[in-house]
């Protein structure tokens, strides 16, 4: 694909913050997200500096008008956007950095200044309607450490790993945005020497980081799609947060797979860095250990260089950053797996959102889970003098991720904290 | 819970096809639909023998009005009026039951007469939208069949399921209505002594008789519910074919679960039994043989006794009644299997979808899937002439579903035909 003017790195915003090296979201980045301020509507914007950018507003001004006659950014949510496709995507994308590039014409400057935010006067909401979503497990350490652990080290990758980009269907209703707190799940717990299972808070709650692809064009029921097809049809992409309880799960997921062990709640990163902004840090996947069938062979690059670290922090403790990694080491990109998601005619569409699976490299330290990093609790991490194994009530987890060459892609923060159980529903006629 | 007037079966309807005995829709049913007629608006309406009361348009005019100022029967789907909750739903079925009596004040009749479209004139249309489908595995008997013929007959059921209900998420995208057409799905395909998949249309496309039933109120998320509680959120049930490529299952499902298998089509009768009509059908479930966690024990009997049957038709030939099976023999109820759903926390609401799982019976013609009926292709059916191990394209299937007692509670049917295969996506360059 071309690069176009909304790469140049020379490139600066009359949004002063914008222009610092070390900010998330330089003139060149421009994700879209959605926000409130004091009157608690939801609006559409794009993050620019430590400012926000007022779509909804600049929609109903005219200044801005993608979907034509019809409004798109008054939703609260990004699904009608996404839905008006790749082209539309990067036409306003061009719009937008025109109208907050330094030499922006002067008459706009008053309307464009009225309808700027500070983000931090600004509470974020989710920024899609999450139609549903789909976890994959992408990572061949991850799923090669999973396997040794669950199942056999020997064997530890299943046999379809190497041909499938396995995956399997989320639950989307508990899909939330950074700062949503956590409540640890209850669930049926079963040691492998106890006779029957009890009931009990997990008590092997686990982050999983990952990186989520919100599908923003469709493909209808019955109709396959190819990996070039379905690389355009990804809008965007998000940190992602994969909450697990791992005892619940060891419990559960044999033979349908897991279910309430991820079901209690999934967190993204407010700000959807589009597909356009991450053009400059395409790159490969992986060489193939074994040759992919044709549908799902890759003409370009497809995979991102994302450099992407995990902190956690103990109630009212420093945060200590327990894992850095980076998302280009995935077997499968996400085009492989919005194609195979698709294979089978199942219809896929506008808020579809996609988990990448667990990033994991080869050491414990660029391990996205603590199952991994502390293998399954054996090992602990040293938080500054507390140990965890497992997450405890009250620790705080951030995922960060950012691109670098000529200017830093940002995807801001993921963050959520654990709050304890809820009482347990009582026996009839309790 | 208490009888009230609606479950009387001495009351009779001046829509005269509905006091016919064979009827599925008598007054003491009113399941809800959404259909179209001429223009193509979707309307809401409820089925009263041969015909439909149009509910959006009573409620234009004022004659049923659940949701007070807000209309909930203009969005052509019933999740606005299943948000309402179970006193609304009780209070107006007991209405719409009054509008429909034979003894009608005299001066309703000719709005009424009005708002009555023949069933042979309308198009039926999904009745909810879905917000998430959600599959379980209830039946013992297919828990078993299919444990033994995919992994060890001697430990067919895996250790957990006397003690969940075991489930996983499946595909929303692809819930449509009863006389939709399937297209054969395509999947990578690997036959135990083949060195590596292929790709191809699948050759063991397979049905599954399901019962579904649709959550109508929901619990926030954090916030577990009893069984009691979860019985309530129920708003109705629905036939479902979960539709099943048993070649793709086999090489895909390993070790998270069904994907692709079971993502190209599941398929819903178009009208909404509701759980009050089924009040007096209501049976408990068949004996523990392990205790449950007093979480899923219920104090109430929360299945119901509804007799099934499946018809097959090969292209331009006459249906055969391939199996007869009953509901009642579940192991676990719907009001169990929402229990286990909320139980990490996870939020359940309108339109959320739960499917029983295959329901089968002991003997091979009580079975809900061919996979059972022909254990996987060796003892084809015979359909007249035409044998059957698994559906071949233009084959239709039909269920139905009914309860007999003082009156009939039918659920209709749905319906299926399958069509061939779609091309496969091309490879870079094709």
């Amino acid at each position: 694909m071309a690069q176009d003017d909304t790469h140049d790195p020379a490139r600066r915003s009359w949004v002063d913050s914008a222009n610092d090296p070390a900010c998330d979201f330089p003139i060149q980045n421009l994700p879209y997200g959605a926000f409130s301020t004091g009157d608690g509507a939801v609006r559409i914007g794009v993050a620019i500096g430590e400012a926000i950018l007022d779509l909804t507003a600049l929609e109903a001004v005219g200044l801005v008008r993608p979907g034509g006659e019809t409004a798109v950014f008054d939703q609260g949510v990004l699904n009608p956007f996404m839905a008006l496709g790749p082209e539309v995507w990067t036409e306003t994308r061009r719009q937008i950095a025109g109208l907050l590039e330094a030499g922006v014409e002067e008459r706009l400057r008053a309307p464009l200044e009225a309808a700027l935010v500070p983000q931090a006067a600004a509470q974020m909401h989710l920024p899609v309607f999450v139609r549903s979503y789909t976890d994959f497990y992408a990572s061949k350490e991850h799923a090669t450490n999973v396997g040794s652990m669950f199942r056999d080290p020997e064997n530890a990758l299943t046999p379809n790993w190497l041909h499938i980009p396995i995956g399997y269907n989320g639950r989307a209703s508990t899909v939330v945005v950074s700062g949503t707190a956590i409540r640890r799940p209850l669930g049926q717990l079963k040691g492998p020497e106890d006779d029957a299972p009890r009931l009990g808070a997990s008590a092997r709650l686990d982050i999983e980081l990952e990186l989520g692809a919100l599908v923003g064009t469709g493909n209808p029921m019955g109709q396959p799609v190819s990996t070039a097809e379905a690389y355009e049809m990804i809008f965007g992409y998000v940190l992602l947060n994969d909450w697990s309880a791992r005892d619940i799960q060891v419990w559960e997921y044999q033979p349908l797979g897991p279910f309430q062990a991820k079901a209690f709640g999934t967190s993204i990163s407010p700000w959807v860095v589009t597909r356009d902004a991450l053009e400059p840090y395409r790159c490969p996947t992986p060489p193939r250990e074994r040759e992919l069938l044709p549908y799902l062979q890759e003409a370009t690059p497809n995979n991102f260089d994302i450099r992407l670290e995990i902190d956690l922090a103990p109630a009212g403790g420093t945060p200590v950053t327990v894992s850095r990694t980076n998302y280009r080491g995935m077997y499968y990109s996400a085009a492989q797996q919005l194609t195979h998601h698709a294979l089978s005619g199942c219809a896929m569409g506008p808020g579809d959102l996609l988990g990448s699976g667990t990033i994991s490299g080869e050491s414990p330290e660029s391990c996205g889970s603590l199952l991994e990093m502390t293998w399954n609790g054996r090992d602990p991490l040293d938080l500054g003098g507390e140990k965890r194994g497992f997450l405890q009530d009250g620790d705080s987890v951030t995922l960060r991720g950012w691109c670098e060459g000529a200017y830093r892609i940002g995807f801001g923060s993921c963050e959520g904290t654990v709050l304890p159980a809820p009482e347990a529903p009582g026996a009839p006629g309790d």
